[in-house]
């Protein structure tokens, strides 16, 4: 149980505020570092209040521009914000592409934003559970809002949907490659469209065109999602976009959405977890084990086929247990 | 053992170079189905002869006219191929990117080469195991090479690395964006380096300035990626191209790479297999088991975290089995 177990020091000095602690607990689970563990933990039972919103959307439709917009708009509100930037970095040398590219406002002095980028390294996976514990970090923290922005990579994109309790996809007026990436995978996470970039020729058109598009869908949870035409050139739009958030989190907690889907994300995070440990842990004794070397180098000369050696996998694990 | 085991009908039809049936088996890989247990299962015995050739990169490098020449290459060789196009479908309706884009001559009345597009469902690992399952169907069908194309989806191409014996990675002399695509991860996987449009200005500094990373780099294992040059406008570089796949499948024989490389892919895919069986049994459980309900609702509830709840059920696993 959580709720009764004393805090420990860095998750105290988290909820007092303390921004060098948040940023280092965020660090370690970035890193799946075990000294997180326990923060991250005792301060589960501190978040579940803030709505949690992502952007997600191809390469160069502004959703940096439009988080620090958003920000903008917020703190004008008087809300706090923590945002996290998913950066598609190199599952291999954990090299930053976010880094070069950041563009957000940093607002040094407002003690209100708190931004930070997270490398996805490895598996779309691994970057979504760490999202997801960072996002309850800046809950647990006090933030009122969290912004989640990916960078356009496919199926991190879609992992948003695991973490956000409101997804926007954020399109520009000039479609064409951006259809494909509606295709593969974004158009069903979104509870919004935005159209960026209104100020560009063709916006009508395709806010016209998503809005059939999502007459078409209808999908089951008697949701529709708004198409929201922005800019922040000139700006335009956003109070819009805010306020068709605001809409969608009243929906989830009238329609009880909010505790279907908490509960859906929470099944898979869980077993997530579990399946990772317990993979994890089968890679390690496929090699340290005489049994399992073999079964391994049977696959290896093909006198066994590797779906029946995790079946014996499976079965081994069941007996050795 | 699958050595001894009579081969399915199926499988026997799949053998004899029946292409319908290899067809029909590919789709039921593909669609998870359970009928084509048996046939992966038997003809895995059969497959881990044809070099396995994956080409990665951003969408609109060229990749597929880079395949449509490769198999004119390979034909005039007098090899038989075998392709898979793997597609970034929606993880949700299974809609087929793909299929509106795709440029392969398709040659209908040569037997020897056979193109299949594989849609990505859901996560970049289930499409990366269908595929690695299917390339190896190819195989036991007899086909001297099998060429996988990716759709420039990040994910899904760095998975090219757990199913290719050679790795292609394929970019344009006009770079900008695509440096950012290989810092997320692709620059690792290449044992090869194509630059394709070499008829375009600033190839050869495209070119050079890939050497130059390539020099930096030094991996461990002993090979340097060449960096080839090709045009299939004025069909430039697919011999060379070609002669650098030789030249890499005979490094992974000489180094003892092939065997060091299929024990840990195998290894992995073993492990994957395993954790999808035993995640899917959780997820399961979790709504079927009473004990396992209540789990589940104490995290919604907040009372147990996350983390704690996965411990318990990978705790439980241990002892239920």
């Amino acid at each position: 149980m959580t709720e009764g177990a004393r805090l420990p020091a860095a998750a105290r000095a988290i909820v007092r505020g303390d921004r060098i602690a948040l940023a280092r607990t965020i660090t370690a689970v970035e890193n799946g570092d075990s000294s997180a563990d326990r923060v991250v933990r005792s301060l589960y039972a501190r978040s579940g209040r803030a709505p949690v919103v992502g952007l997600a959307g191809p390469l160069g439709v502004g959703k940096s521009s439009l988080v620090s917009a958003l920000v903008g708009r917020l703190r004008a509100l008087g809300k706090t914000v923590g945002v996290i930037g998913v950066d598609p970095s190199s599952p291999f040398t954990g090299g930053s592409v976010l880094g070069d590219r950041i563009r957000l406002e940093r607002r040094p002095d407002d003690d209100g934003v708190f931004f930070r980028s997270m490398a996805s390294r490895g598996a779309a996976g691994g970057v979504a559970a760490a999202t997801r514990e960072v996002s309850r970090l800046l809950d647990a923290a006090g933030f009122d809002i969290v912004l989640v922005e990916t960078v356009g990579s496919g199926q991190v994109d879609v992992a948003i949907r695991d973490i956000a309790s409101t997804s926007i996809v954020v399109v520009v007026p000039h479609l064409g490659d951006e259809v494909q990436t509606l295709k593969a995978g974004l158009f069903e996470i979104a509870d919004i469209f935005c159209v960026n970039k209104v100020d560009l020729p063709g916006a009508e058109v395709a806010k016209r065109d998503l809005a059939e598009l999502v007459a078409l869908g209808g999908g089951p949870s008697g949701w529709a999602p708004p198409v929201v035409g922005t800019s922040t050139v000139v700006p335009t739009g956003i109070d819009e976009l805010w306020e068709a958030v605001v809409a969608h989190e009243g929906f989830l907690d009238s329609s009880g959405e909010r505790t279907r889907g908490e509960r859906a994300r929470l099944s898979s995070e869980i077993v997530g977890l579990a399946s990772d440990r317990i993979g994890r842990d089968l890679t390690r004794r496929l090699e340290a084990e005489p049994s399992l070397r073999r079964l391994l180098d049977d696959v290896v000369s093909r006198r066994i086929d590797p779906r029946t050696a995790a079946d014996r996998l499976v079965h081994g694990s069941r007996r050795a247990r």
